[in-house]
């Protein structure tokens, strides 16, 4: 196996759609996620975030990654507004509707439309739900960190409320996400399903590495 | 299919253990990556992190979510002490030692040693990478923003230095990761390797979607 070495003055020389490729695929397999929101007017808003991390779990904190506001879609501004917004997985088979969401829509037209997905209201989240994701999320805008070095944003929400099938929550509290086919984000444009999934203990010093039966 | 909803006041009753199993897998698979780093004796460090985000391609910068002082192994001291860390992505079979890493040794015991896993030194990078990982980078340390809401830290590094198997990396930049067997994370213990990949072209308001050939 032939391994390339690229240093800072490689990148220099590639071209912005060469570089956005390979530093967006080179830090793994994300979360691939449909944000929704709602601006002022009561128009809804779908967009696909894939940097998103887990915060904290007591108060339960997600935050994601959020483009520039000259190249953001309109998630931002309308969470900022509203103070709400959802967060879904895209299950197997959603990805390419996942996908289309990207496209630069006009302000007035809603994405669940435009790409025929339903919206799902809940009482108390003024944010729709995408009705066709089994795992997803309501959460209520906390802050938004500016990254100075570019201009991105970490946005974060606590998560105010949960919908996920019964069958995929463990014992102990783990989502089982392969049962709901969720799917995983790789660099700008890549979607893949994860396979079987293993699980292992908690980890001592002392003690060798063990299998949790799932 | 039976659907949970589960609101704050749930949260609340849950025991900690269950609340950080439940919202650690909530918010979707991760990048399963080893981060290695030195302290200013010369002490190799080697820990598990999932929380990885990209924030942007130029600068190449790279973000990840450390723990709470209290809690946080000695990555966050290392890096901010020596200015360099490595980001190391698990391929399937390393899983478990990647997961051993997460035991809580002695502060003079060398994580590599302790797992069986192969230091490996570059030029001008004051951090080990792994060996036995095909894919991974080396960054600069540019910054640490406290998340003042739970005591975590957003650490951000500028990559400086890829090492990538040749034939991963595609006309366009895409890394095509799934071609390393390249793990992903879900929660605190669960590890699932990513089936084949899909790439659809940049999407247009008035096309529909179209699959990319890899």
């Amino acid at each position: 196996m032939q391994i390339q070495n690229f240093s800072t003055q490689d990148f220099s020389l590639w071209d912005r759609f060469y570089r956005a490729h390979f530093f967006n695929s080179l830090s793994g397999f994300k979360s691939l996620t449909l944000v929704g929101t709602l601006n002022l007017q009561g128009q809804p808003n779908l967009a696909l975030f894939s940097n998103i991390v887990h915060l904290g779990a007591d108060p339960a904190l997600v935050g994601f990654i959020n483009r520039p506001l000259a190249a953001a879609s309109h998630t931002l501004s309308n969470l900022e507004a509203t103070g709400s917004f959802t967060c879904n997985l895209v299950p197997a088979g959603l990805e390419e509707k996942a996908h289309q969401t990207s496209a630069k829509y006009a302000s007035d037209q809603d994405e669940f439309d435009a790409v025929g997905l339903q919206h799902q209201w809940e009482e108390g989240i003024q944010a729709p739900f995408v009705k066709e994701s089994f795992v997803k999320y309501a959460l209520e805008w906390v802050e938004t960190i500016p990254i100075r070095h570019n201009g991105t944003f970490l946005v974060i929400g606590q998560v105010v409320k949960v919908l996920v099938p019964q069958n995929l929550v463990g014992k102990d509290g783990f989502i089982n996400l392969t049962k709901a086919a969720t799917m995983t984000s790789l660099g700008i444009d890549g979607y893949s399903l994860p396979g079987p999934l293993s699980r292992y203990a908690y980890a001592k010093p002392d003690r060798p590495v063990e299998i949790l039966r799932l």
